[in-house]
């Protein structure tokens, strides 16, 4: 079958991007507000983008826009925001361990709540940055703000990292042994996905 | 423990981005250059970024960077090339049924070559964009450039989805049903994933 994006809605293509582009990795974002206001939020439009300097990016929409009741206003989400104000923010890595917790921070909620004390999680000091990381994440990436691009629907935030926290058990063999780090990813609708077999294809000459 | 990437080579970021970064589904890049000549590869720092338009991303480094022996030098691989010169590609979807032949089209290749028959792949006319897609994926996103962002060892790609392209079966519920998709994602160094257990998370009011 043969879709025209251009005959349907951003909802209808959205299920057929968040469909097909799977399994999406969760960055698990901690920032704050030029007040001090913590604020923590998952997306899964998230991907590493270059390593050499080392960028992430990740790709808020607006508030509301989950929802089939979304009127279309575009309102910046608290993270988005946050990231204007102080043009840094910490990438924490979503895992089986807190999936539940950083569930409960994809509500939505007003900026004076501390979505991260609503689920049960702390927090450690950054080293770089001012926004702290999550204690319960095994990984984190502290990141500075690269820029932003307005994209319709979405904001792309490409970010520098500038600290990597790992937790030591899981770096093996000069990188991450996933069996031990175990992330969630999102597939779509309200579905999510652990890594399943893990099988290696080496690349040809 | 901490890693400060300013302390590190472009090689050892990638080791822990793409560790931590996990897990990443892979687009199947076909494209066709100025000539004619027929692209495909895989890259895996790929994501969709926006609903409306429907907006994906994916981030070539450039030809050989992937081998301890990179020497540094910024030549194109053939599918940025091809991008450049037509604004035109498609993402094809990565599943467990041609996941060989896939990591066949990740060897290097001079651009005669076409890598989609090297692996033994075929392919379908595409409905808007003139790269073929490969008639193996049961998913397909003809893509046309938004735009390119040059980023160190870098070239991001967004492109804007004026087509989709999926096996009547996979649509089930308005969605994808990913058991039947069966994509596969990377992880780091020679390692792939395919999805596991799937669980599901309303997310809260």
């Amino acid at each position: 079958m043969e879709i025209d994006p251009s005959d349907h809605t951003g909802r209808q293509n959205y299920q057929l991007l968040s469909g097909m582009v799977v399994p999406r990795p969760i960055a698990f974002v901690t920032s704050l507000s030029a007040d001090g206001l913590l604020n923590a939020a998952p997306f899964a439009y998230f991907n590493a983008i270059a390593n050499n300097p080392p960028l992430v990016m990740f790709s808020p929409t607006y508030q509301g826009a989950e929802r089939p009741s979304y009127s279309g206003e575009k309102v910046k989400k608290d993270t988005l925001r946050n990231i204007e104000e102080t043009g840094e923010f910490v990438i924490n890595i979503a895992t089986e361990d807190i999936a539940e917790a950083i569930n409960i921070c994809a509500g939505t909620y007003g900026p004076e709540i501390n979505e991260l004390e609503e689920a049960g999680l702390t927090t450690l000091p950054s080293r770089v940055v001012k926004p702290p990381r999550v204690a319960e994440s095994p990984g984190a990436l502290e990141c500075r703000l690269e820029r932003f691009i307005e994209l319709g629907s979405h904001n792309l935030v490409i970010g520098q990292v500038v600290m990597f926290h790992l937790r030591e058990d899981l770096f093996v063999d000069g990188t991450v042994d996933v069996n031990r780090l175990r992330p969630i990813a999102r597939l779509s609708k309200n579905n999510y996905t652990r890594c399943g077999d893990i099988f290696e294809m080496l690349r040809p000459k």
